[in-house]
């Protein structure tokens, strides 16, 4: 009987396993029956925009983190897709820190040549997942239907992503504070702190992106409190980095240091959970984010169940292209061309990933960790292999154009560890690029 | 054996459910096991305000859509307990239009006294409900605990409110505006508005006093977009009722009629669904917000598994006491002391109740329907019977006086219903009253 398989949303890491999927297909391979759940109108998952924040019109909470304006902040060619280049998609090389649209479109470009969105139920949120028997039960609720039921797989593949559950602490005054309080989550339009004085909690991306944001649309100050160190990169003169925030006081924010200001609005940067409500707690994966992700084996079977596979749980340099290895790595398991070792080897290899993790002394070791890692991978499957050090050597490059210019680091251009074409210099700085519509970005 | 009884929430109506219990095991009667489980941290419901919007620090959507300095919007007189007044509360009568901390101090003041707290369990979240064998097995999330587990119970009483889950509709160019768009859900502080062009779209409560609530704390203009037809009060000069928004374009409202202006802000004041996405299909009460609900016999017996009640789910004149009464009646039926018809009699009451809602014809005749249905359920319990026909009367006045003025009404006073004293008028204006804490309200 053709096994059947449940790839949970749509968004780069269920689309890299129904590609994956596909690919098999395309070369005369027999695959299993599956059957992807998102709970989105459309696929994409982050990259697909929407202004909607807290609930949806549904009553379910809102997937997307993602905001108006984004640009990549890692250059594209550390995430270009082995069988899919940028030059494929758009019939030229293009610049190397694509805004949303761009990326959106080329994330979709290889899903519909691949013909796989009959695959996808869409509007569909999972409620429930269960393992009983040797089978996963999978609850969902048709959302328009208003309509609730449970199929049967054989394997289950968590695509959800980790950056929509945010992590909200709680500071003394934010009850009382007379602005807004958000959450990066919810953050949209960096014209709506236009003239404003803006207080950024966290030294994350975000907080270095949604800042970065803020000042290039007009904020009148961006202040960032840290926990434990300052981001040390080379801000603009209305732009500081202070301790932790202490308290609120009405409008003035007083931090660790005995300093205060006012201020209009806090964001909080703070990170997101690894949040997957719908799955028995015997399924929950449970790990911090980090490289070495808890209780996954290779970094993407589930220890205590390993019909159970998680992709993309991974702190991240790498994205579409780690979710590509992953997605291929794992089909090669579900299709029998890779066998799971027992139980305590797997367990030895986490382990083993965690120390080798925490050996590591800076980023330069973290970027080339990870890419060691997409390397062990790719050599396990049919997944085309690509010039992964030079994709390392391109966020090597990245992280010191942000030393030399955090506000100037995207005018720069890389070439591509797939086609070997050097990207071209964009039209315009970007800090002057106000417009980051894919027509703009396109008219090089 | 003693029955169990699962109560779902310890907001105003679950807080009346523990509160009718106790009343009777205090005469003496032997009651049931009662289990609340309530997802806050603390109890009464949209009365604890918080500052979090979209998910708490759970990942769970957070349930509150209170705002800072609101007011009471209807009389006092209108809501009081009849075993419990606002004088013996407050050692004195107050002002008839309380802030939230006022009322929020009386709702607890209640249960404190009735020492029904070790019946709640807090920060557990309701997540599957289903009937079978006769018994419905409730899972909840402990949240802290990060553990799902599931209990039996007899009767399940839904108290989860309906005003928690935003109804958020989109119009043309949300996906490009340049200002926030929110829900009232997401409404914290009117402060934030200040200085702002503020649209609302609705003619609802929220609409009318959340844009009041910007006009007071200083927004430069409201323009509050209808679709059916406007409000019709006597706003001040800055707010404008224009025909509903046909698009957003930049920042410009174009509305039906053709006119335009530019906006800061969107606050979508469009109502709330009643979601109950914890409930079986074949129990989730599925009903428009009026004042006789869809398949609840009495207004809180599910017709389809009458072991299933749900209070407090009509549109609202009356709150706090039509919940005591619902409260006091599901009480009767679980104890055995009303009996409950066959399902043809129960249907009928829907259709009836339908039918003569249907014939009112204005908010006059929806007041006294609302007040007979109070007075009806009242008539089958010991609850303390009170002067309904007054608090009809409190209504008609407070609709007089907001015609009068929608700025002022606040500062009226009316006569308690329960105790027969008249309430102060209160030292400050309501428009000029900046401070809405209790310590500066309780200051007559």
């Amino acid at each position: 009987m053709t096994k059947r398989i449940a790839v949970l949303g749509a968004g780069p890491s269920g689309l890299a396993q129904l590609r994956a999927f596909q690919s098999a297909a395309a070369k005369g391979a027999d695959i299993p029956e599956i059957v992807c759940f998102e709970k989105q109108s459309n696929w994409g998952g982050l990259w697909n925009y929407t202004w909607r924040t807290g609930l949806d019109q549904y009553g379910e909470p809102v997937h997307g983190s993602m905001y108006r304006y984004l640009w990549s902040n890692g250059p594209k060619e550390g995430l270009e897709f082995a069988d899919y280049s940028f030059e494929e998609h758009f019939g030229k090389q293009i610049a190397s820190y694509p805004p949303r649209a761009v990326l959106f479109d080329y994330i979709e470009g290889r899903v519909k040549k691949a013909g796989v969105r009959d695959w996808i139920r869409f509007e569909t949120a999972v409620k429930d997942v269960q393992f009983d028997d040797g089978q996963f039960k999978v609850t969902v609720k048709d959302l328009p239907g208003d309509r609730v039921y449970s199929e049967q797989f054989d394997h289950v593949i968590c695509c959800t992503g980790h950056f929509s559950t945010p992590n909200v602490p709680q500071f003394d005054g934010f009850e009382s504070f007379q602005g807004r309080v958000l959450h990066a989550h919810d953050f949209r339009d960096a014209v709506e702190f236009k003239g404003q004085d803006i207080l950024i909690i966290g030294t994350s991306y975000s907080a270095e992106d949604i800042g970065s944001q803020c000042w290039k649309y007009g904020a009148k100050s961006i202040t960032v409190s840290h926990r434990t160190a300052a981001m040390g990169y080379d801000w603009p003169d209305n732009w500081d980095e202070v301790p932790l925030l202490t308290k609120l006081d009405g409008k003035t924010a007083h931090f660790k240091d005995g300093t205060s200001r006012e201020v209009d609005a806090v964001i909080l940067c703070t990170g997101y959970q690894h949040h997957f409500p719908f799955m028995a707690d015997d399924l929950r994966l449970r790990t911090a984010n980090r490289l070495a992700t808890a209780d996954l084996y290779k970094g993407v079977a589930f220890v205590d169940n390993p019909a159970l596979f998680y992709l993309g749980m991974q702190d991240q340099w790498f994205t579409f292209n780690m979710f590509d290895a992953q997605a291929w790595w794992v089909r090669d398991v579900i299709m029998g061309r890779i066998a799971l070792p027992d139980r305590a080897t797997m367990e030895a290899d986490v382990a083993d990933r965690v120390a080798r993790e925490d050996a590591g002394e800076d980023d330069y070791d973290a970027i080339w960790y990870q890419g060691d890692y997409i390397k062990e991978l790719i050599a396990e499957t049919d997944y085309p292999s690509f010039d992964v050090e030079g994709a390392c050597k391109a966020f090597k490059a990245w992280k010191g154009h942000k030393k030399a210019g955090i506000m100037t680091f995207r005018d720069n251009g890389y070439k591509s560890v797939i086609t070997g074409t050097m990207a071209p210099k964009h039209h315009t700085p970007w800090k002057d690029a106000l417009d980051d519509s894919l027509e703009v970005y396109l008219q090089n």
